[in-house]
C-alpha cells in the first residue's frame, strides 16, 4: 500500500492506543474520527445522536456518560462538539460520487475493553511510548487498529473518488464490546438503502497472512443486567420482615445455570458477576447479576432468554422481591451470503501480503456486526465479515498487540479491493 | 376405678390394637364403637358423614378409602353401615340428662399410625398375642388406648346419668395423625353449643403415675401435598422441550428450606417426602413433595404457609410447570384457659394413682385437638388437653407400647371427674 | 428371501412380542434363542453367565432377577437351564468353518422397554393377537424384530457353511435398553479374536426401503444411579439432629443441571427420577436419583461424569449423608471406520428392496453396540452399525410397531451379504 | 451530677460525634481518650496493642486500617502515638487505689457503624453543628455516647478515688460494631483478676428514664467471611475449563438459607452481602460472601457454625473451587449473674432520674461484652450488662441521635454508684 496512507495508519492506531475508551464514551475517539474525516473533505459527516437510534440504544449508562464526558472535555474535546452530538459517540460518512451504483457500507468499531495494559517493557505499546494512558483501559482487541484501518480506507477513497461510482457509507461503530452499538445504528434506518455492507476484525484464529472468511459459528448472544429488590431488616431481631434480593439472585443464578441444553445447537449461559446486600446482618435489599446467554442459532438463542425470563420472575415471585431485566447488549449469527464470501475471496486473493484463505464455521464468539448484516439483509442487501491474521497473544488480554502492524495493510487492502471491485466507475 | 370397666377397658385396647386402621378408613373401629355404645344404651350416635363437615375434610385419599373400604366388608364390617356412614368415620355420641346444665365434649382419637410393629417376642402385644394383624399399620401412638378410655367413660356416664346433668357429648374422632380430623368435625357446628371440652393424649413426656396439664407449646402446623407438573421429552434428543416437574420441585424444597427464621417464636419446615420422575432419560413430568410447617404461634405458622405458596408460585414459574397445593393436615396452638387447668388439675388430684401434675409449654409437636378448642373457644366456651404419663419406648416407633395398662385409669378418672365436677345433677 | 425362513423369521418376531423382558431378566427370550440355535445345529453355544464377565455387568437388580427367574420358571423355562446360566441371560453361538478365514461377528439385541401396549384394536399385534401379554412391558424398540432377524441369520449362515470360511459369532445381547449390557460381553474377551463386527437397529430416522450408515452422532452416556443416606429425626421437635437425603438430592440435582455447556460439543444431563424420604414429619433417610449424561464425544461425556462426582460428593458434605454412586449403563461414541462403512454400503445396493442409503451423523440417541465395537477396535478389528428403515410411530412409545414386516428382510439382507463378502470360502 | 462533668460529658459526646470511626481504625478517638485520662491524672493507660492480644484479633483488615492510619496522621493524631500502639486502637486504664479491695472493671465501646448521617436540619446534630464530618460513618449507634460517658466516670473515680479501695479497670473498647473487639481484650489475660465487670449500651427496648438488666436474650453469634476462589474461562468459547466461584457462592448461600431450625432455641442465619465475578463474560474467579449465625445459647450457635462449614466445604468441592472461612466476629450470650443484677438494681434505684426498671430476656441482638463477661466469670469473677433507655429513632438509622442529652446522666450514675457500692474504701 502507498507509504504515506501506511505511515498515517499506524500514527493513527497508536494515537488510538494511547486514549482507549469504553463503549458508549468514545468522545476523544470519535472527535479524532470526524476531524480527520473533515480533512480528509467528507461533507457529510453524521456523529452521535444523529447516526443512530436512541431509543434503540443498548448497555449506555448515562452516569458513567456524564462523567466521561467531562473527562474528554478536559482532554481537550469541545464541548460544543460532545453537546452537538447529544452525548452520544460514533460516526458514519458517507460519499457519494455522483455516478449512479450500489450503496456500499463498511463498517469499523472504535471502543476499548476494561483490562489494563502490561507493564513488560518489552510490550511493544511500551517501548514505543504508545501505551494506555488511562488505567485500568486499553485497546486490547485492537479496535484501535479496526479505527486506523477506517480512516486509511476513508483517505484511500477520497483520493480515488472519481474513480469510483455509486454512494460509499463509512460506520464508525462506537461500543462493539458487549454488542451493544450496532443495534442502535441498525434501528437508524441510515443502512436501508444498502446494497452490499462489509465488516472486519483483526487476529483470533485467522494467522498472519491470513484472510478468514466467517460463514457461521457466530453465536448469537444477549446481555442481560438483572436486578432483584427486596425489603431490609435486622437479620438477627425481626429476619420475617426481609424480603432477601440476595438469596432470590442466588437461586436464580442456580436456575439460569440449569436451562436444559437444547437439542438444536449449542447454548451458552454465564453468570459472570454478582453483586447483591449492604451489610452483614441486614436482609439485604439490593442484588445485580449480569449474565449472557448464546445459541448456535438465534432460535436457541431466543429460547435461552426466553427461559431467563421464567427463571428471573419465578425467583422474584419465590422471595417476594421486585425484579427488573435490562438488555444491555444483543448480537445474532451470521448470514452466509455465498456470492459476498466470493467477492472477499477474490478481493483478498488479489493481494500479495496474503498467503492463505481460510473459511471460519465453528461455535466462537458474538459480534454485533450481524446485527447490521441483518439490518442490510432484512432490506435486500448483502454483505460478509472477514478477518484478518495477526500475531497476537490473545484478545482482551494485557499483553494483547498487533504484534506485526504489517497485518494492518491486509485489512485495509480487502476493503479497498471490495470498494473497487463494486464501486467501479468503469463497471 | 370399677374392675369390670377396667377389664372391660384393657380388653378393648388390646382388641383395637390387632385391627389398627389409618386415618379416614377406621370402619372396623367405627363400627366397634358405635356398636358398644349402642349396647350401652346410647341413643343418639352420629357416625362418619353425619358427624362431620364434608366440605372441611382434610388430607382423605378416595381411591385409599375405596380399597379399605372392601377391606373392611371382608373383615365383617355391614357395607350398609359404611355406605350410611357415606364412606366417612369417626363418631360422636350425645347423652342428653334432662337436667339443665352444661354442654361437656370430651375427645378421644382413633386412628393408627403407619409403623410395622415389631416382632420382639417381649413386646407386650406379641407376648399378649394381640398384637396388630395388619402389617405395616400399628397403634403405636397409643389411640388404641385413648379410644378404650373413652368407651369406659361412655359406660361410666351412661351408668351414672341420674347423678348428671346438662349435656355430654362424646367424639370419637378420626384421623387426628396428620392432624386431619378434627377441622372437620369443627367444621360440622356439632359443637357450637359447647361448653366445656377436654380432651388427652397418653405418654410423651409425662411420667407413670403425673398428669401434665398442657399449657402451650402445641405448634400450630400445616401439612400440604405439593404437585408440579412438567412436560416430557426425551431428555439425550430434545431436551429443550421438556419441562422438568422435578427440578421445579427440588428448587422450591432448596427455597422452602431457606424460608427465614421468624423473630417472633419457633418455626419449622420440613420436606419429608418426594417422588418425582417416570425414566431416566425422560424429562419429569409429575413430582409431589410432602411437607409441614409449625409455628409456635399462629401467626407464626401463617408466615410459613404464605412463604410455601410464593416460593411453589415461583419455582413453578421458573420451570414453567403447573403446580398445586393441597391441605393435608392443619392443627393451631394451644388456648390456655387457666380455670379450666385448674379443673383438670383438681380432677387429677382427686386421683390416689397420680403421683405428680406438672404444667408443659415448651415447644414439641402439634394436635389436632386445638382445632376443635378453637372451635368452642370462638363460640363462647372453654377447654383444656392433658396427658396422662405412662411407660413407653417413644411415640410411632415400632416397639411402643402402653407398658402399664394401669396407666389408663388414670386418663379415665380425669374425665370421669370432671364430668362430675362440671355435670352433677347436685350442683 | 427365502420363503421359509422369512415366515419364520416373522412367527418368531410374534412369539416374542408376547412375551416381552426387561433387561437382564431375558430368561424365556434366552432359553427360546438357545433352543432354536441348537435346532439348528450350533454346537458351540454360550448362554448367561459364560458369555459375559460378571464382574463388569452393569443396571443389573439382583433381587429383581430373583423375581423374574420365578416368573420365568412359572412360564415353562426349566429351572436347570437358568441356574446353569448362572441367573444371567443372552447368548453367544460361534460357528467354526473348520476353513481359515476373518471372525466375524454380528450383535442382535433382545431385551424390551418398560411401556404399555395401547389397547387400540387397530395395532398390528392387537388385530394380530400377539400382543404383550406382560403389562407394563412391551417389545417398543423393535429388539423383537432384532432377535428375529438373528435368528433368522443364524439359519442362513448354518444352512450355507459349506460356502463359508473362518468364524462367525453371533451374539444375542442382554440389556441393551439402559445401555448396560454390551459392557459385560465387552469385557469377557470373548470378542478379542473378531476381526469385523456389524449390528443393526431398525427405524430412528430410517425410512422404509432405506438403509443408514451409522457415522458419527452416537452420543457417549453414562447412567448412573446415585444414593444418599441420612439421619431420622422428627422434624418437629428435633429438626437439628436430621440429616435430609432429601435436601441432598435436591441440591446435586440442581446443580447437576447447571453442570457449564463444553465448548467441544453437545452434553446432555438429566435427573430423570427421584425417590426420597420416609414420612412427612421425618427427616429423610433415603433418597435415590436416577441420572443420565452424555456427550457428543467421549471426553464431553467424561466431563460431565467427572462433574457429577464432584457435585454429589459436595452434596453429601454440605448435609452430612453418605452418597454412593452406582454405574447401571455406559455406551461412548461410534467409531468410524470408513472400509466398513463401504462394505454396508455394498452389501445394501446388493438388496433390490433398498431404496435408498443415508449417512446419519447428527447428534441423536446412544447405543451400547459402541462398547463392542470398542472392545473389537481396541483389540485391531474394525466393524460399523447401521439401521434398516420401517414404518414406526416412535420409539418407546405404545403404539410402536414394525408396521412393515417387510422391513426385517433388508436387515436380514444386509447381515447375510457382509457374511457372504467376508467370509466367502471362494475368497 | 455535677455541673462541670455533666457538661463536659456533653462535649465529649460532641466532639466524638463530629469524628466517627469505625472499628480497628480509632485512631483519633483512642487518642482522645488516652489524652484526656492523662489530663485526670491516670498514671497506668495501655493503649492499642498493650491491651490486647494481637492473636486473637478479629476482622482487622491491614489494608483498611493502613489508610485509616494516614488520614488519622492528617487530623492530627502524632504518628508516634499510633506507632507506639503497633497501628491498634483501644484503651485500658488501671487505677490502683492503694487499699486493698476487689477489682472492678468497666467497659465502654467507642467505635461508630457505616452509615451517613441524615441532612435534615431538624436533626439534632445538624443544629447543634455538630454533625458527622466523615461522610457515610455515623456514630448512630450510641457509641460516642458510651465513650463519652465512660471518661466521665474515669474524671468521677479520680475525684473519688480517696474514697475508694481495690482496683478500677476502665476499658475502652474498639470495634464492637461486628462483635469483633472484645475477643482480643479478653484474650489479653489483663481481665483475669478482674472481680466485677460492668457494661451497659444506650436505648435499645429501655425508655427514657428507665434502666434496663439485662438478663437474657443476647444472642451467641459468629460472623464469617467465606470466600471462594476459582477458575476464569471465557463463558462463551470454554465454559467447560471455568470454575465458577459466583455458582459456589451462591449454592453455599442457598443451603445455608437452608439449614435445619435448632430443637433446642432460636436460630439465625444471614447471607448478607456478596460481591462475585470479574466480567459478564469469564467465569468467576472470586467470590465473597459475608455472612453471620446466630443461637438462643452457645450450643446452638456451634451448632450453625458447624453446618457453615459443612456447606462451604461441600458447595466448594462440588464446583471444585477453593474456600477460605475467616472469623470476623464473635459473642456469645449473657451469663446471669443474679447478685450482680441485684447490685445494678440497686444502683439504679438510688438515682432520682430512674423512673423504672425492667428485665430483658427475649432473644434480640448480639453484644460482645459476652466475651468480657465470659472469661471474666471463666476466672472466677461476675459481672453484668444493663441499658439506659433514652429517646431514639432507631439505632443504625441515619437519624438516630440520643435525643435527651440527660439520658447520659443514667448510665454515668448507674456505674458511679457501682463502683461506690463494691470499692467503697468504708467498707
Amino acid at each position: 500500500m502507498d507509504r504515506a496512507i501506511f505511515e498515517a495508519m499506524i500514527n493513527t492506531r497508536r494515537q488510538l492506543h494511547r486514549r482507549p475508551e469504553e463503549g458508549w464514551t468514545e468522545f476523544e475517539t470519535t472527535y479524532y474520527i470526524v476531524s480527520r474525516l473533515k480533512t480528509l473533505g467528507y461533507e457529510k459527516i453524521l456523529a452521535g445522536a444523529s447516526c443512530i437510534n436512541k431509543e434503540a440504544v443498548l448497555g449506555r449508562s448515562a452516569e458513567l456518560v456524564a462523567r466521561e464526558k467531562e473527562r474528554a472535555v478536559q482532554a481537550g474535546v469541545p464541548r460544543a462538539f460532545i453537546d452537538a452530538c447529544e452525548d452520544y459517540t460514533g460516526a458514519l460518512a458517507v460519499l457519494e460520487t455522483g455516478r449512479p451504483g450500489p450503496v456500499t457500507a463498511l463498517r469499523f468499531d472504535i471502543d476499548c475493553v476494561l483490562v489494563e495494559e502490561t507493564d513488560d517493557p518489552e510490550h511493544a505499546p511500551n517501548k514505543g511510548g504508545f501505551a494506555s494512558e488511562r488505567k485500568g483501559l486499553m485497546h486490547a482487541c485492537g479496535h484501535d487498529g479496526h479505527t486506523a484501518v477506517g480512516l486509511a480506507v476513508a483517505r484511500w477513497i477520497i483520493e480515488h473518488k472519481d474513480e469510483l461510482s455509486g454512494t460509499i457509507k463509512l460506520i464508525f461503530q462506537p461500543a462493539e464490546e458487549g454488542v451493544r452499538g450496532a443495534a442502535a445504528i441498525a434501528a437508524s434506518g441510515l443502512l436501508d438503502d444498502v446494497d452490499y455492507i462489509f465488516g472486519s476484525h483483526c487476529g483470533g484464529k485467522a494467522k498472519p497472512g491470513e484472510v478468514a472468511l466467517v460463514r457461521g459459528g457466530v453465536l448469537a448472544s444477549t446481555k442481560l443486567d438483572i436486578r432483584f429488590t427486596g425489603k431490609a431488616s435486622h437479620a438477627g431481631n425481626e429476619p420475617h420482615k426481609g424480603r432477601s434480593a440476595l438469596m432470590a439472585a442466588c437461586a436464580a443464578s442456580l436456575m439460569l445455570a440449569g436451562i436444559p441444553r437444547h437439542g438444536g445447537g449449542a447454548s451458552r449461559i454465564a453468570v459472570g458477576k454478582m453483586i447483591a446486600g449492604e451489610g452483614r446482618n441486614v436482609t439485604p435489599v439490593h442484588a445485580l447479576i449480569q449474565i449472557e446467554v448464546r445459541g448456535e442459532t438465534a432460535e436457541v438463542n431466543d429460547y435461552m432468554v426466553e427461559n431467563v425470563k421464567h427463571i428471573v420472575k419465578g425467583a422474584a415471585e419465590a422471595y417476594q422481591t421486585q425484579y427488573e431485566i435490562e438488555k444491555t447488549g444483543e448480537a445474532t449469527t451470521i448470514i452466509d451470503h455465498p456470492e459476498m464470501q466470493k467477492l472477499v475471496r477474490e478481493a483478498a486473493q488479489a493481494l500479495p501480503e496474503v498467503k492463505n484463505i481460510v473459511e471460519l464455521s465453528n461455535p466462537s464468539g458474538s459480534e454485533d456486526f450481524t446485527a447490521l448484516l441483518k439490518r442490510v439483509t432484512d432490506k435486500g442487501g448483502q454483505g460478509a465479515l472477514f478477518r484478518w491474521g495477526c500475531r497476537h497473544n490473545g484478545h482482551h488480554k494485557s499483553d494483547f498487540d498487533l504484534q506485526d502492524e504489517q497485518s494492518m495493510p491486509i485489512g485495509f487492502g480487502v476493503f479497498c479491493n471490495l470498494v473497487k471491485k463494486i464501486n467501479s466507475a468503469a463497471c
